[in-house]
């Protein structure tokens, strides 16, 4: 085999690999931008309820959801490679998240992981005012996290 | 005020309804995808799982978030008005899944959800073959249901 096909051979293998890589960070920040939706969803289904007729067990469902995606490790979904690009739409997420010595990270991923397991507890009582209350801690993890690590002009 | 403008504002109303219907459909065929793409992302860390290192901790969290979607309601995202359009992309549902008489849908969701129950259950007993065959059976109720119910053209 020449040095030239040998050479073309390493450059298709190596554009193989980029596009593996692309298509693998496509699909991580398709991941955790579904993740924050389906959570969006299950947050406003709660709002509904506490705001309106109150069915304990759709906000149980609904807080059953949140919690378990609090907790499944969306971590993972922001590895190297996933900085910036497309997934559903362009990545909102701002440079500091990926920062592994930022301590700010673990610290709200931490606060929304507890007040998620705390709604999920309150919401098996089925006490509508409760729920409210405990609704509000968790949408203040939320916002906590948006307003360090979220773009406001990216997402929708 | 004169009939004419009364018309005005009428059609004015009609088109703003219409436009908070469209974006309504929208988000509800965004979230139902965005739960797809977890599930999807959940399924596939459990078989790097039981086809490589058994991490039960990482199995137990994404069998907890299968089994908390797979029991969240999802049929509530298709809604009447989400048979056709975008979410983040084309949906790929096919018109059979919006007919109230078709028995075929409870089945489906209610066999996803019964081996997605059993899936967290046999995840929590940390049984790595146990959780390979479990993974196969709830796998063949997401088989079943894309075979009756999802366009293989549009999905993506």
């Amino acid at each position: 085999m020449k040095l030239k096909q040998l050479a073309l051979i390493s450059l298709g293998l190596m554009a193989a690999t980029a596009s593996f890589a692309q298509q693998k960070a496509e699909d991580l920040i398709k991941t955790r931008q579904g993740a924050y939706k389906v959570i969006a969803w299950n947050v406003g289904r709660i709002k509904a309820n506490v705001d309106g007729q109150f069915n304990k067990d759709e906000v149980l469902k609904a807080a059953t959801a949140i919690q378990a995606l609090a907790n499944a490790g969306l971590g993972a979904l922001y590895a190297p490679g996933t900085e910036k690009g497309m997934g559903y739409h362009e990545t909102a997420a701002k440079p500091e998240i990926f920062d592994p010595n930022n301590k700010k990270i673990g610290e709200v991923a931490g606060n929304f992981g507890k007040e998620a397991n705390e709604l999920a507890k309150v919401a098996a009582t089925g006490d509508k005012a409760a729920v409210k209350v405990q609704l509000g801690k968790l949408q203040q993890t939320c916002k906590a996290c948006h307003d360090d690590f979220r773009q406001e002009d990216h997402h929708h």
